[in-house]
């Protein structure tokens, strides 16, 4: 018998097997109820609601519907809302710059836009056929709790999400995530990360960012709680970890670093020892703070390995009863590299370097981007961009990026795209932006910079004059004046020779 | 990206992953090298092997290979070497009478028929292309190490195995696994069990059963140790549990049974407390035998409900938070619900009270019976022939069985063939055969046979006569004579009534 693969799934199962378990904790600033403490059968409501409420609306099934916001349960409810409906979800980085979400809700062909409070105002008048601010006030005219949702027969093959992503280029591509690219990530990852209905997870990951990495979907399928968290502070996820009796969470390395400073100054003893799981990409740490998790936190630490085309759990990285014995920092050294393949995820390295990878969690391609997707997508193997080896034991190390993406606290910046806003700049003849390492960030955004005969620019400038065209976090650090940058015979840059000075003792070329 | 789901990609990442751990472990009595204490390097050798040993044979993709064993490395290795690499596997009840299992060779059309040696006399010149009497001596024959078994282009709607099934018919019905199936059961019922890389799992349960409701797939994913167990005996469970730290297990009821009736008189301490799983399906076990469970062996008793048809898991059910402040006995009675749907399927039930299933588990049909197949499947969903109710936390209780079967310490056993052998004697004018209540198996088989005028007839003369024509657990095991048999108006006998008196005092009017 076939079924197809639902993203509503995750949300049936929860409100028949969950209806009376807490669901989800939203931040406790937050409009209360209906919001509140929400059970399961309350948030399967709210989403046959919001769905009911599309239909009254007039939008039709396979519509796009833009979000942009921060992690609230209004966000992770419309994951069900919208796409376990039939609508397309287009969660939205909520640092992103008026014009870059003006282009994504325009290249996704977006007819409903929904925004947090906190962007509102700067994001207001954003052409889109229907614009909601989220909260107390609109939830009247967007949910329809006395309407049945229209029925939607669900494709497994069908787009449930586009998430834009930084790449190579200067504009950002939407990602085509399927419903069974949502479904057997979240599986999987649930499956190789121990996940059980006694779990509590707390949200320090974006949403937006490659849909939480399927946590939404993945916990509420099994009845985990969720734990709202708007905002990364290391002191207050120790505090949501002792409060709730948090188990698991997902981090960037930024956040892994942000919970040990909290730590130093944690009075008592550091919640959730031999508890909480804490699984981390983006980027792997140095060895000292996989470390440090181990010894000061008493967590578990997980590594994984994946991006945004791959939904994206490709690879897992978990300590291994062959492990025991060694030392923390032995151990700490396995699980800093990318790990194994989950379940399903083939990889490979190409003959030029390149990691390749063949699963049912690999993008179906870039929303109207045919060339894109077919060169990402070439010979049947996702190309990666990364570069990295395999070693006997299967295990996969990152050892170098191929595209030229930066990976900043966990968020991709496109190099390209910097260096296009700084060339804009009358006074840049040439530039190069790289990524150099950074104890906090992993890595941070560097310009070398060829001024124009006669210019005169500062560093400070250049740094402004980014931060008013981009996200503040696509902004360089910092900036070095060169009198001439290197490049191939056939005048192409040589990110590779450039970034080298940065990264002499660095095992890795990328954090 | 679309990539199939196959039955060789649990074993493929076991070999990446964990090419060094011994992954099987067989009997000890077992012929040595190369089948001792198998690393799942090894394993994927001898699937390959197996698969370019039929290659070598010209049994083409799509074809059958019958499989009549006890467990064994050499069984577990074939559901790789043969469904892996595009062959379907049907693996036979090694308790079954010659005439049925040549009945199921012929109806699935093997050419291939792998005999364990234990039933090679028995059922040996069976009708056959290829027949192989496995151990080293065949080994040889088989597996082609030197060469590349032929690339099989995996479809994930491809039937994988065939297992015949007693149904409401004479003859047994050969349920169509497809590769999905078997990928979307071992992946749920991992999750749901909570399975990692640190289990150790013994093979208590057949693997001819349900393919051993998918557990040599879904540990062989994960890299867990399977230890095979051939035969059922409680104290040897128990010895297994200790030296190979044993953590989890699937069992009928009557082998918790015999692991309690063992750990009674297990000298020292349990083997596995606060380890062990043991998950029980089959028919849910009285109260007081799961409330042992947890008490005597300190094991944490897991229950499923499923069918051949389906995979098998529908529902599971293990003690949740909600219900850690019951006691022991209060808890046992929740554990001894069916349980709550399973990720991904959807259980309801019709006018008429019987459980229907939608979920990607659920067979593609019976081969070669579409009308049987039609039935099963009519509406969409399957009929499990069983009757139940789901209470309004969405677990389910199965309180009747529709159709004519009779499970007897975990093996399914047709009433209506039990009746077609005990008519075929001369001197029985009329029978009914029912499942009664019985301590050790569950429920045991009842004849009530009215006797041909004039004919004398003793109840162990019906009872041999069964037991040469029946594998011995589809005997009667007591015979009760009577005058007339009550009937409904169009003539059918009414079971449910006749069964009725023998169930008086249980709650449930199966076992």
């Amino acid at each position: 018998m076939f079924v197809p693969f639902g993203a509503r799934d995750f949300l049936d199962r929860a409100a028949i097997v969950y209806p009376d378990r807490v669901g989800v904790v939203d931040e406790p600033d937050q409009p209360a109820a209906p919001w509140q403490g929400l059970t399961y059968r309350r948030v399967a409501e709210l989403a046959r609601a919001q769905a009911a409420g599309l239909d009254a609306l007039g939008v039709p099934h396979g519509a796009r519907v833009g979000v942009v916001s921060h992690n609230s349960a209004r966000l992770l409810t419309s994951f069900f809302g919208v796409s376990g409906y039939g609508r397309v979800l287009v969660p939205v980085n909520f640092r992103l710059s008026r014009a870059e979400v003006e282009y994504i809700v325009g290249h996704s062909g977006c007819s409903v836009l929904l925004l947090d409070p906190e962007v509102a105002d700067g994001l207001a008048g954003i052409d889109c056929e229907h614009t909601f601010v989220m909260g107390a006030e609109s939830d009247e005219r967007l949910y329809a709790f006395d309407a049945e949702p229209v029925p939607w027969k669900a494709a497994e093959d069908a787009t449930a999400t586009i998430n834009y992503t930084s790449g190579t280029t200067a504009r950002p591509k939407g990602v085509q995530i399927t419903h069974r690219n949502i479904w057997v990530n979240a599986v999987t990852f649930a499956l190789h990360a121990g996940v059980t209905d006694r779990d509590v997870y707390l949200h320090t990951l974006p949403m937006f960012h490659a849909n939480g990495w399927g946590m939404p979907f993945a916990m509420t399928a099994l009845g985990v709680r969720h734990i709202v968290l708007r905002k990364v502070d290391g002191a207050e996820i120790l505090r949501r970890v002792a409060e709730h009796g948090v188990t698991v969470m997902c981090a960037a390395p930024a956040v892994v670093n942000a919970v040990l400073a909290a730590a130093e100054s944690w009075q008592g003893e550091i919640p959730g020892r031999d508890r909480v799981r804490i699984i981390c990409a983006g980027a792997p740490p140095p060895t000292r703070t996989i470390a440090r998790v181990e010894e000061e936190l008493g967590w578990e630490f997980i590594q994984i390995y994946g991006l945004t085309e791959t939904s994206p759990l490709l690879t897992i990285n978990r300590g291994r009863e062959e492990w025991d014995g060694l030392d923390t920092w032995e151990r700490a050294e396995k699980l800093g590299l990318a790990g194994a393949p989950a379940f399903g995820a083939t990889l490979r390295v190409s003959g030029s370097g390149e990691v390749l990878a063949r699963s049912n969690v690999v993008m179906e391609g870039y929303w109207q981007q045919p060339e894109e997707s077919a060169e990402a997508l070439a010979d049947g193997w996702f190309h990666t961009g990364d570069g990295g080896t395999i070693a006997d034991d299967g295990y996969l190390t990152i050892s170098d990026r191929k595209k030229d993406v930066i990976i900043t606290g966990g968020e991709n910046v496109s190099s390209i795209e910097v260096e296009d806003v700084l060339f804009s700049h009358p006074g840049v003849a040439e530039v190069a932006v790289i990524g150099v390492p950074d104890e906090k960030w992993g890595e941070t955004i560097k310009a070398l910079v060829v001024l124009a005969p006669g210019a005169e620019v500062t560093e400070p400038e250049l740094i402004a004059y980014c931060k008013e065209r981009l996200a503040g976090f696509k902004a360089p650090t910092s900036v070095e004046f060169r009198t001439a940058l290197e490049r191939t015979a056939t005048g192409k840059l040589q990110k590779y020779k450039l970034r080298e000075p940065y990264w002499q003792g660095h095992e890795r070329k990328v954090n």
